[in-house]
């Protein structure tokens, strides 16, 4: 972004960075997952990610699917991007720092997590760094139980947001309580009046005016994530299920689809800069029930 | 609308005519679906549509909908509803005539039936009256294959095309080649670079100066819809299919899916005007996997 006209935000100077760590955040969740795969007591063999690099006409740079098929994990993404491209003259008008100059960066980890288990809560990570004429950081982390109120989910949603809330308060008081709020207010179906998931921590366009500490806290949530979800995995899933929570699984998986293709605004972004479908779209369930 | 203060467009005087089409029509398509489900060759029983009155808070008058899940049909919804309310102040500027007065009417009938067999394409037809300051029917018909390019699905289209461009050119010659590009142009994923299906009839806010004359020709869509989808599924459910058949169909379902969240502006028009979730949503199908 070196050609925009304007004096360059600080979050340039940490482009390289940023994409560093979302890679190497990405071999980290890889292979944590795959130890859980290992793990698992299934008659079905454990499964390894496959990754498939992609780039896209029109946007420079590019990125990698992770997607394994597993035992454990029924589907899970991790992907990392990185590109630049323009903004088209309808979308730019939405995204701050864009109606001077169409031109963005765009790098970023998003995994989502789809469970055999019923027993297990669907989960969601996504950290980003966005510089057009501004700079950001954007992300978050939120937990998906099929069955929000069961003992075992209240435990588990404890659990994630006191893990959440610890890499907050590392960096500001303020931050767990504003980004709590904002995930609830986020993961929101008004058509349903129901909230996707159980909640966690959402923040985006934030520029708290040091880009470096922003960056800190990013990789933070990243690792919060990577060390509460993993130890949820293990404490839910031997316990078997039947058909009942099976089919209340695939119905609830409903309710993801909908938010994601109704609402979610990286979908969109993705879907209105060229990004790659394929990589968008990893997010919706393997299997799904409308009834 | 006798309130608004406008001169009324003529499409006030066909409400109760319009309804009551639109009821007489459900009570057809659900009689040929179940003589459909009498006739299936499964060792599971015919099925029966189940009817479901609606109300919802903010709106006068409701809806039906009535919803099979049979061994023919795996999910078929014909939903019919009438109801009056108020746009609020963002959706308004996106209808016509709703910027001077916020109040509307809107009827109609939606069909979407997803066949439990991949060689019988799933259909969607739906037809309505919209009346804000001014008055508009609207509605379509078209088909999706599994396949679209197999010889089966071919001879389909083209028997499905022929029924509606007859029922179109009763009316003017030009409305067939017009209403197929804009279904063409209407039911495709920009994101995925495809179309929904193989294409029908579309029209939306059509007002040819002859409100009655576009109601004769809502009528027709649906009775050669009545008259050709029927048809279609009695000439191909007999045929036996294997698991990579049913596979590649719950794929195909996704982008279904995507379609109808993404950009349906019928599911967009009944989730922002506070109707009921449950029906604009039963178009969704029963199964779907995105791999």
């Amino acid at each position: 972004m070196a050609e925009v006209n304007a004096p360059e935000p600080p979050h340039v100077a940490l482009k390289d960075e940023a994409v560093a760590w979302f890679r190497d955040l990405q071999a980290r969740l890889v292979a944590a997952f795959e130890s859980i795969e290992n793990a698992g007591d299934s008659p079905l063999p454990p499964r390894r990610f496959v990754r498939t690099p992609w780039t896209r006409p029109g946007l420079s740079g590019g990125g990698e699917i992770a997607l394994m098929h597993g035992r454990v994990f029924e589907k899970v993404g991790v992907n990392v991007s990185a590109v630049s491209g323009s903004f088209d003259a309808e979308f730019r008008r939405q995204i701050p720092g864009a109606e001077e100059d169409s031109r963005f960066f765009a790098a970023g980890i998003s995994l989502v997590a789809h469970m055999q288990s019923p027993h297990v809560p669907a989960a969601h990570m996504n950290t980003r760094l966005v510089i057009t004429t501004k700079g950001w950081f954007g992300g978050g982390a939120d937990l998906t139980p099929m069955r929000p109120e069961a003992p075992e989910s209240v435990a588990d949603t404890a659990a994630f947001h006191v893990a959440l809330r610890a890499a907050c308060e590392r960096h500001d008081a303020d931050y767990y309580p504003r980004f709590k709020e904002w995930c609830d207010r986020y993961f929101f179906l008004p058509h349903r009046g129901e909230p996707r998931g159980a909640g966690g921590i959402f923040y985006d366009h934030f520029f708290s005016g040091n880009a470096a500490a922003d960056f800190a806290f990013t990789r933070d949530v990243g690792l919060a994530f990577l060390d509460v979800y993993p130890r949820i995995v293990r404490a839910r899933m031997g316990r078997a299920w039947g058909k009942a929570e099976r089919e209340h699984q695939l119905i609830r998986r409903g309710r993801y689809v909908e938010f994601n293709l109704l609402y979610d605004r990286g979908t969109m972004f993705g879907l209105r800069t060229g990004g790659n479908p394929d990589a968008i779209l990893m997010s919706l369930p393997p299997l799904v029930r409308w009834p």
